[in-house]
């Protein structure tokens, strides 16, 4: 019986946050496959008995249940000791980051990537849209990245883990990834750390 | 000196978020309008002066600088000793709440409303995009206003503040109030509270 539970799937970037921390932590843990493009997480059971909210990631530990990957990476770095912050000046720094992240970094660019990438819509209004919003939240990290090596204080910490969660992701976008070379760079650095993986090798696809 | 300086306009419902918490808490404040029509938050000077993030609300308050509104009313409740959490669970549920309201309740339908309230774009592939998914979030948080009168713990608190930022703003969007009844209850509540205003009475319009 491992000690965490991720209910997730290989899909969701939020998941991925949630599934890398528990990696680079060297937790004990295991993926709990969600059937989401089958319907899963909109059936009454699922909200009832897991996530009232619909979403994933859901982490069970000690007999708790957690939501909404921000919480979760700060549960975990609480439970660690690793990536959290180091001073309430820093706290509020990853929070920062996370917020912006949850509100646009992540979510323009998860619905780019899931109509365009995935549901392969082609490109329409509504892709162009997602991509012009994207784009001015990937401009704003590139250049807050130009300034520094991790996000918040140096090092790497649950901020760049909740920003990282769909930028490894392999489908396409029609963004150019060359137009945020200090992404890049930093996407590099987190690849670089030890215990690193891609999204489809910690969690199955659904 | 006003003891609190919130830089904001009367068109954000992130700013009516952090200005409605003031004014309900009894604080010493001035709003200080941002001209966010004519860009004012997108320029360079304001970037680096005010936020680099390029958002409103930005809150001074004891020579500190504080930004997005889910961090500022987690600030407020502690100076206030107001509509906090009262435990650790309660915290955890403000905050799950809040999260989710930045990512998908005031995300879709702030956009909505700016598309087809305030730009008048008319009914669009984009608007109705928008007006599914904020449907969607809409639907759930009236199936959790259906079992209790507030978010979390069954008083007025910082996440019913946080969902409210954009529910009093008086623009079309094209969705059926009424098909929200628990919604609807709930804003009636908050209105009650005393020494609420609406958006518009609280900060000048941009």
């Amino acid at each position: 019986m491992p000690q965490y539970k991720l209910h997730c799937f290989g899909e969701s970037g939020n998941a991925y946050k949630a599934a890398l921390m528990l990696e680079l932590t060297g937790q004990d843990w295991q993926p709990v496959l969600v059937d989401y493009f089958h319907g899963q997480t909109r059936t009454d059971s699922w909200r009832q008995q897991i996530n009232e909210q619909g979403e994933v990631p859901v982490l069970e530990h000690a007999g708790q249940t957690f939501t909404q990957s921000a919480l979760i990476l700060d549960y975990l770095a609480a439970q660690t000791g690793q990536f959290g912050p180091q001073s309430e000046e820093e706290h509020r720094e990853i929070w920062r980051w996370m917020l912006f992240d949850n509100h646009k970094f992540t979510s323009y660019y998860a619905t780019l990537r899931f109509l365009y990438g995935l549901k392969k819509t082609g490109e329409t209004e509504v892709t162009k849209f997602f991509r012009e919003r994207a784009t001015a939240a990937y401009q704003l990290v590139d250049q807050h990245l130009s300034q520094t090596p991790f996000m918040v204080g140096g090092r790497l910490t649950i901020a760049d883990l909740s920003l990282a969660g769909y930028v490894f992701m392999p489908e396409e976008t029609g963004m150019q990834l060359t137009d945020f070379p200090h992404i890049e760079a930093w996407k590099a650095r987190i690849k670089a750390v030890p215990g690193w993986k891609a999204p489809y090798e910690l969690m199955p696809r659904a």
